[in-house]
């Protein structure tokens, strides 16, 4: 996605050659118009399936989430982190382990909100390891709902997240691809290098 | 907002006299296309301020918080939420007492996102006691905006937030005021008592 990606080139802060930081747009502040478009492409790459939920992790997947059920105008849910659940009654919930705080937190989601007649597509914001996103199919699995795939805003194609998700033989759809963030400048998968 | 107290009616869950769950449509599952209409409620209410920022509280005020955004064609800002800060270089930052969880948490947002030659419009989903507007205030405050005022989804007019923020000088504009949750029912400001 184009729109993106060059909002990634102008915004885009390295913090080192593995961190990317977005905050001026996704993680902290968010430009609405540009999560509107992200949304827009989301439904569009989904087209295939009929979905009927779509499932985010707070906080940076609520916004271009919100704007994918918007436009398909079908409810989402956001997943909760937790230090640790002490009540795990009418709830899914699954362990993930943050490579970058060093930490695990359980995620989860309400009973209530996803059952086996769902077709959900699985949105956030970073692919980096996969941890997130493979707990987010954890807990679709466990409801029993149709998996339609996995939506990204930027996926970070040199750790290891997308293969461990297509491995578990899941779609992933990433909106920009990041191949390398090395010498200082963003390098997109499919570009030429300079 | 007649629509949404249609959805408070239809879809709160009374879990005490103090307590009203909306999990179905903003607190956990998300509504999108009544946030959408929310945000619209509010750009009404406050298009006599040029408001050139959003400002909100991660996670359940940043999907009404993301459509205002959107409809008025300006970034949102959501503070984030920490048990406490150990940096806080670069950073606005409140406390913020919850009556609820009984902890206190610090809010923050970087100053690289709000500055003195924006006006701002808070905005959070639920009024209490006000605590966490008050926050955002004190936040708005410290980095010299102006403060167009604070909206709100839902206000618990029985509770002392909304008197508590109108005493600091700023207008609050409440889509639904809850004035009443006794006798297992949602009594609006301004409803016939039956």
């Amino acid at each position: 996605m184009e729109l993106l990606k060059e909002k990634i080139r102008q915004e885009g802060k390295l913090l080192s050659e593995e961190v990317l930081k977005v905050d001026s747009f996704l993680n902290h502040q968010i430009d609405p118009v540009l999560m509107y478009e992200i949304g827009k492409e989301f439904v569009s790459r989904f087209s295939d399936h009929n979905i009927t939920k779509i499932v985010t992790i707070e906080s940076s997947g609520i916004a271009p989430a919100a704007m994918a059920g918007l436009i398909l105008g079908v409810p989402v849910v956001f997943a909760r982190k937790r230090k640790s659940l002490t009540l795990t009654d009418h709830l899914y919930s699954a362990k993930v382990y943050s490579f970058t705080k060093k930490e695990t937190n359980d995620i989860s989601v309400s009973k209530d909100f996803i059952s086996n007649e769902d077709t959900v597509l699985l949105i956030d914001d970073f692919l980096a390891n996969g941890q997130a996103a493979l707990g987010l199919i954890d807990i679709a699995q466990q409801s029993g709902a149709t998996i339609a795939g996995v939506g990204i805003v930027i996926e970070k194609s040199f750790q290891t997240g997308a293969d461990l998700i297509r491995q578990a033989g899941v779609r992933v759809e990433s909106l920009a691809e990041v191949q390398s963030l090395q010498n200082g400048k963003v390098q997109f998968v499919g570009e030429e290098t300079i």
